[in-house]
């Protein structure tokens, strides 16, 4: 279990697996939460400037948070995200990774015992284009004390 | 279809519909992208202070991107999210509306034909109490001139 003193800024991880996009995950992911034509019928992503068929960016973020989610750490809860970016399509065929690096860790103000961790992260494809880069924000909890 | 010229900042709009969070769809959706044992699991949920079940925030994003789903716009592609805050966890039986207002439209400087426009979207509770309040912001195409 990793909690607040376990991290430090400059920590960073890379996944070494890759998530492979398929068209039936594509269009099924989308079909139920972002039903964008282009995102759900391949004939009309061909003929935009992507040219084949893309996914949602909130499909993208999720293979992101479940390529994260690996090391259990003590969080309490997620408290944001900031600059989240949109850079390259995810395209089916695509292969993702995840990397990230810490970029603040500081101690709560208001509740003793827990710690804002800022992450900052990147989901890229097999040519090493950033798909989705952004910052998240956590509520970790310090290491229990011994008593 | 709505294009960029239709859209004005000030303009707002609200779900008229609930989407009520049942405990299968939360785990469904947490197993498969956010497994933290409390989204997936009613016993360790019950023993966090929340006190019951309550979802992953990337699933109350996609609640929130379906029901934003409704009146087709001349979407190019979305650009980003910021200043995403998860404010109140959306639980089990919670029922979910959906209320966004343009902050920004401007032309594209690098693109003709192209505006951005930015909204700042609320996914309130049965409360009223806000879940998740983010600014997104999307390329949309201008009005095809008649010729």
């Amino acid at each position: 279990m990793l909690y607040f003193e376990d991290i430090q800024v400059g920590d960073s991880q890379a996944s070494t697996e890759e998530y492979e996009l398929t068209a039936d995950e594509i269009i099924d992911f989308c079909t139920q939460w972002d039903p964008q034509p282009f995102h759900v019928d391949e004939e009309v992503a061909a003929a935009t400037s992507v040219g084949k068929l893309f996914t949602s960016a909130l499909h993208s973020m999720a293979v992101a948070m479940r390529m994260g989610v690996k090391e259990p750490s003590a969080t309490v809860m997620g408290l944001g995200w900031d600059e989240v970016r949109f850079e390259t399509p995810a395209c089916v065929g695509d292969r993702l990774r995840l990397r990230g690096e810490i970029i603040e860790t500081r101690l709560s103000k208001s509740q003793a015992g827990l710690g804002i961790v800022r992450t900052q992260l990147y989901l890229t494809n097999q040519r090493g284009d950033t798909v989705i880069r952004f910052k998240a924000a956590a509520l970790i909890r310090q290491r229990p004390r011994e008593s």
